[in-house]
């Protein structure tokens, strides 16, 4: 089945440990998009400007991603320029130029239309809302969101929280948006606002699946995925869009879902953040092949099962 | 078969977000034996003042634990006082008292001689050498330090690192000890120093088991275990050393040290630190049941395996 996303396409310039890249490919629907198109159909909706060429077209096009609801227009793409110096696990924003993003009206293609999957990448909650209510009939609806969001934009983001099935969001902006520093107690709060389904991701640590009312015992309505152990993170930027990537992708490539695909999907989520992080910018995604995915798979099953 | 535990048996005055408690029986040989008590026998090496008295016995002698190595000296015995009122992850030291453990001598009682596993907790490098070279003939020897032994006892520390099989510490003491942020490649410089095997706790995110010379892809020699999602931590005072009993506890109870029993071991070590956490001080390690350990070791699977 297919999937349809909105959000970012920029370009970001990052600073890790490891080195520095000047405005690679980067956005939260570009990471989305690629860790997805390993399982299923994805389709674009994102805004760019005119430094946005064939060679990026290119990385879409590679992964059959299909590109037709991402709209050129005059002026420059969104920029982001972001550090890892200090922690690997959290950029220091350094700079961010929304360019052609600040005037972003999303317009859904006829052809994306039957998606039944749909997913709301970090961006305004006003257009995150406006998106979710013109493509009524999808079967599942998952988005992201951030601190700045959730702090200036409570109203909006709160409309748009009623009207996901599956809400992924970091420790941080848990705690934030449910005003409690408990997780437990914060994933039934934030799931009292809308969500059945909440992701919380713990970067280096993995993340929690929360679902259902989540009362009783709190181990049985919960499921955890490692992350990889991984020798060398060389850029964690896109880590959190891939991991919904990988997740949001694997349960759109199931007849059914149920809780076992969910579990299934988490671990492909994680899969997919740990790769994200093993180059920079996009160059892993790009050189990915689902044989590997399939093999970390199973790493990530020996790390974690008994037997 | 039989552990012997040397390390501290004290009190304790801990501040959490759930309240103030005044002087509980606490210490890192306390917690360890309690824990390690609901899957074998326990023999404690510790020394008390005369403010150790039969009440406190009794919560050792009712988990069956041998208090023989318990010795009893003229003045008051170890003290500490912490707040997570901060961070409940990290106890912020407001006071420790030494009493008599500045004159600490470990006497191995001959009754423990026979013992097959030795735990050295978190004390003194020097002693903890000491006690390693009086029991040559034990089949697997585990230990725990941090950060001040660390920084300013390296030399003593890194010989009793030779006399290890396992190594158990935290992030925080991984990265310090191995002077290298990554904690795959940190895991791998402290092997080099002695242990065959090392646990890093991560404290609500679980801990990851490596063994072996994790050369190769790093999920082949690596094991992860969650934590448990607590709705409520009351107090995290002693979950460190509740794992160390669990994990140790149960492969000392096992007639075969095989990988299955070590990752059985790891899930029994956070089980035993989840509950540690449900009360203040020792409070839940006493009251709780083999039935209920087995009971969250079945929540344990169901939160991680795909099925």
């Amino acid at each position: 089945m297919s999937i349809t996303v909105v959000g970012s396409v920029a370009y970001d310039t990052i600073e890790t440990p490891a080195g520095r890249r000047e405005r690679c490919l980067g956005g939260a629907a570009t990471y989305f998009s690629l860790a997805a198109s390993f399982f299923t159909n994805v389709r674009v909706i994102a805004v760019v400007g005119e430094d946005f060429g064939p060679e990026q077209e290119a990385v879409f096009k590679a992964r059959n991603v299909d590109t037709r609801g991402i709209e050129h227009t005059a002026g420059k793409s969104f920029f982001w320029e972001g550090s890892y110096l200090e922690n690997l696990n959290e950029a220091k924003t350094r700079n961010t130029e929304l360019n052609v993003f600040a005037a972003f009206e999303p317009k859904i293609p006829d052809a994306y239309r039957d998606s039944e999957f749909l997913f709301l990448a970090n961006i305004d909650p006003v257009l995150q809302r406006r998106v979710r209510e013109s493509m009524p009939g999808v079967k599942l609806v998952a988005g992201d969101t951030m601190n700045y969001w959730i702090k200036d934009h409570r109203p909006a983001l709160l409309e748009v929280l009623k009207g996901l099935d599956v809400l992924l969001i970091n420790d941080t902006e848990a705690r934030m948006l449910a005003a409690n520093n408990n997780l437990v107690q914060a994933a039934r709060a934030v799931m009292a606002l809308g969500p059945r389904f909440l992701v919380i991701k713990h970067g280096e640590y993995g993340a929690t699946l929360f679902h259902g009312s989540a009362k009783g015992k709190s181990g049985e309505r919960t499921f955890r995925t490692p992350a990889m152990p991984l020798e060398a993170v060389i850029d964690p930027t896109g880590a959190g869009d891939s991991f919904a990537g990988g997740f949001f992708g694997y349960l759109a490539s199931q007849p059914e879902l149920t809780p076992g695909s969910f579990r299934r999907a988490m671990f492909y989520g994680s899969v997919m953040g740990s790769f994200a992080c093993e180059r920079f910018g996009t160059e892993r995604l790009e050189q990915l092949t689902r044989a590997e995915i399939d093999e970390r798979f199973h790493v990530f099953r020996e790390l974690t099962h008994l037997d």
